[in-house]
């Protein structure tokens, strides 16, 4: 069974293909939901479309909504997540530009898209579909805390932004091309519109969502793996509480500890240093032995999109030493992340 | 200024005084929203009443709502504080009968009260109010992690109910009393009910909950304290995520473990040891650190409500000399609590 698969309801519901919009995005790690459906769901998109401040792009073909409708997209997708999930008024007129071109919007902000007057009232003079997918769903539990059947592998970060859903995504297609049966567990807008479902779990009550972690990786056969997509990072000042919570829920066996070589601060964040890589290792495990008492580390996925090969495969090199775990950046595969599979499924 | 006050805002919009609700409980513990009004607001409480299976009581004469009107009551308080606020099938009778008798109803659990269709069609017909006060304010930014002014104080515990809130109420009251300018903060129902304002924090969305800390406890004068209820424990299987998160939003300078002598698992959660207090200290000084690096630890609060004076004291001196630092009962009040009062505000 193929771990990433084409979205198997919501993609049923959600008019394709996309028109990615970008807003006025200056800072690529803001546009994470727009790369990560450039990368992962790369034939449902058409191209991008931003206000004219943005100097972030995906490489897409630039369309503005016309053209794009032109070419077959149905839905434009804020491909935007920014901190506080917030829909800024200079995006307006370009979202407006969708609906007048006779393009749907989905957004996964924590803004609601038909609680902006100027939306209502375009949808509905056009009859446009206003879609949010950071709903969570309803009839969530309290965490029991009781284990599980079945395995689980959670990412978690250094910081946000960094490759945790990348990570998951590909060791879940890793895992399913070794035979091994697992699902792709999204907890973010991005990896919901990827997967097809999931939670996302930073909008869920904070009472509620270890016990949507729990609902996100429900038992399983004894050899089956839910990867699943981390979010935020036990160290962030705004987030831990949205990470420990995930941690808890998910009960993992196995966490893979995912950074990005020479980011020193955290995102939006600048008075706050990152963790070392030990610290997160060690953390995690701490925290995580308290629902999960046999947790272990899988070993480290670094995010070197910045570094050419050479340099990156020095680097995992340096680091598997220094840190006695498996190192590799997933996205660039080889005897590396073939090893630091390997010691996820030991 | 006096840290606990009459409720200034709301206690002008909520109908007064209170007959208490108590569900069908048979577990003290979840009767605390009930005992921390008579404790801590007793003035405004006329009595108690309850479904027949309810084997918790507390205290204050039996009345039903016909007999609770008669005497001035103008509001039933749902006094319960279950697993998932929940408002189960069982209740409805009671609280339709309350209505009947003239009663508004007010409520703190997530479950909302004109939700459900019996006691909507009842209110409207009688003219009622419903209230359901675990509504977080709008509004709340994700968290800054920037350093407020002013001065903090945040419980935390081992464990869910057992004297959090007490606590805080107490050191606020004796900070008060010793001239330092001090308010307690509320971040649940009952304190909110009890203090007249605050946030329901385990009502925010999950990747809010740091930022309503933050709000709850904004820049203050230099001397100003303020004293924070905490919530969960960050050992906790369900609550952790919200623990951790009002940790690093309220930037506690000092915290304070409370903890029930004799309880060793997890209240709801009996597969699940409790931590040690030294453990609890490490982790909170540990987790806390992130936000506010010069967090320390001003003592330890047991709730010591089932054992006699003399077993008491005896228990704060073994502990003092073990754990090393102030440990007292706030409800029993003594040297042993001055000497806490004294250390929190050294």
């Amino acid at each position: 069974m193929p771990s990433v698969q084409p979205l198997p309801s919501e993609s049923e519901v959600l008019p394709q293909p996309y028109l990615l919009f970008l807003g006025d995005v200056t800072e690529p790690g803001y546009a994470k939901t727009a790369f990560g459906l450039r990368d992962w769901a790369r034939e449902r998109c058409v191209g991008e479309f931003a206000c004219e401040a943005a100097t972030v792009t995906t490489g897409l073909p630039f369309l503005t909504p016309v053209q794009a409708h032109a070419q077959g997209a149905r839905t434009l997708v804020i491909g935007v997540a920014n901190a506080g999930g917030v829909i800024p008024p200079q995006w307006i007129p370009g979202l407006v530009q969708a609906l007048d071109a006779g393009l749907d919007i989905v957004s996964g902000m924590h803004a609601k898209l038909d609680e902006i007057p100027a939306l209502r009232a375009a949808a509905l003079r056009l009859g446009r579909k206003l879609i949010d997918i950071r709903r969570p769903p309803r009839g969530i539990a309290i965490a029991s805390g009781r284990k599980r059947s079945g395995k689980r592998l959670l990412t978690v970060g250094t910081d946000c932004a960094l490759g945790k859903k990348y990570t998951a995504l590909a060791l879940a297609r890793a895992f399913a091309a070794r035979g091994v049966d697992a699902d792709f567990r999204a907890t973010g807008q991005t990896g919901i519109l990827i997967a097809g479902g999931g939670i996302p779990i930073d909008a869920v009550v904070s009472d509620f969502a270890a016990g949507a972690a729990e609902m996100l990786s429900p038992d399983a056969a004894p050899d089956h793996w839910d990867v699943i997509e981390g979010q935020g990072s036990l160290f962030h000042p705004a987030y831990a509480g949205v990470s420990l919570a995930l941690l808890h829920g998910s009960q993992p066996d196995v966490v893979v500890v995912c950074h990005r070589p020479g980011r020193e601060r955290v995102l939006g964040h600048a008075d706050y240093f990152l963790p070392s890589i030990e610290e997160t290792i060690e953390l995690a495990l701490r925290l995580g032995r308290r629902t999960q008492p046999a947790i272990r580390c899988g070993g480290v996925s670094l995010n070197t999109s910045h570094l050419d090969e050479r340099d990156a495969l020095r680097l995992f090199e340096a680091e598997r030493e220094r840190l006695g775990c498996a190192v590799a950046d997933p996205l660039r595969g080889g005897a590396a992340f073939e090893r630091l599979v390997t010691d996820c499924l030991a």
